[in-house]
């Protein structure tokens, strides 16, 4: 462990150890963005200037490095759900909260699959996802009971909603940056109330579940292959 | 060109290049049902028992193959649009269609994929696209003057809701089979008249078209990435 050079002003010394981790995250945060978790260890690497054995033994696994990439979204996203709960009105609180999830979505390709994929090895992000899912809860809950929400939703609607976006988000990239916000505005027109109509069941929450943890291990999983690339 | 087997019944014989043809086509057809378009062509040829030149030698390019393994499939396409317009009420005409082409993508990852992504250089099968597109303009015609689709649809609006259940049907898979079915009917039921409120704009045809040109490089482009794997 080699010194760091002398701060000149108030900035703390830093190793070069601390230094290439803060590198490479913020490498990683550049090419989730443009091409979604399933990007290469190696890419991140390459975008970072470091080797791929120094990025390894920084972060182990990629799950770690999501993690490391994705903490200041999760609080944004923790942090939504909160500002939504203080808005008096439940509708325009509930509204408000889809659109913006959605906007960070939008804003970054990464993180919008993150929204919908678990990674049971990342505790710290899985910890603010469950933070964050009670608020839910609760959110749909106070927006039913003002009448405005239709009594059918469920929180696994979100996750569709979600999903859908992610959709619209990673085909209309830079090409066509405002169509996601069509989509989220004909979904939430959807999930007024009064009902248009029945729907057909909403998918059982373990199995959205499932549909998240695989989706996890598929992002992970493109590592090996990516990396050849 | 080696002669192919005597035919012991109906069938015309067959020569071995017809043969790997055929057994390419299908293998493609598995493929790209399991992993979607960005399946490599070095996969195909696996899963076809056939080397990576031979599979060349059939389909120089992988717009020629996934016009082969597409082209009943976009034939279906075109019925559905066909039948649609045949139907007597032009409301029940358009839900029919719009559940009847989410349908096929959830049955087949691939060509959801197809659905939504243009591939200029796979001239049968953009041919047999802009004839479907002609006959769509027709149905969603047909529904607004009905008075019971929304007069701020936009045939663009079907690209997103494609878009968005591709998103749907690539996440759930086997684990969540019915999850799309519940996004397609909330979409529907946004679909219908009266519109409960104002929309954004709708993306220009122009971008959209753009973006379903991109799409179609980056199914083309992993082949390079994926065929190291």
């Amino acid at each position: 462990m080699t010194p760091g050079p002398k701060a000149t002003d108030a900035q703390p010394l830093r190793s070069d150890a601390e230094r290439n981790r803060g590198r490479i995250i913020a490498a990683a945060r550049t090419v989730f963005e443009r091409d979604g978790l399933g990007a290469s260890m190696a890419s991140v690497a390459r975008e970072a200037g470091v080797g791929i054995a120094t990025l390894f033994r920084h972060f182990g696994v990629k799950e770690d490095l999501i993690a490391a990439v994705f903490a200041d979204r999760m609080d944004a996203y923790v942090a939504a759900v909160d500002d939504a709960l203080g808005v008096p009105d439940p509708w325009a609180g509930f509204t408000g909260f889809v659109e913006a999830i959605c906007a960070m979505q939008a804003a970054d390709r990464g993180f919008a699959d993150v929204l919908t994929t678990t990674f049971p090895a990342a505790e710290a992000l899985e910890e603010r996802r469950a933070a964050a899912y009670q608020g839910v809860v609760e959110l749909v809950a106070r927006a039913k009971d003002s009448g405005r929400l239709r009594q059918d939703f469920t929180t696994q609607d979100l996750v569709l909603l979600l999903v859908a976006n992610a959709g619209v988000v990673g085909f209309a990239g830079d090409t066509v940056p405002g169509a996601w916000r069509r989509l989220v505005a004909l979904l939430i027109q959807s999930f007024q109330a009064p009902a248009r109509g029945p729907l057909p069941d909403a998918p059982a929450d373990d199995a959205l579940y499932e549909a998240m943890v695989r989706a996890g291990a598929a992002s992970i999983a493109s590592r090996e292959r990516g990396s050849a690339g």
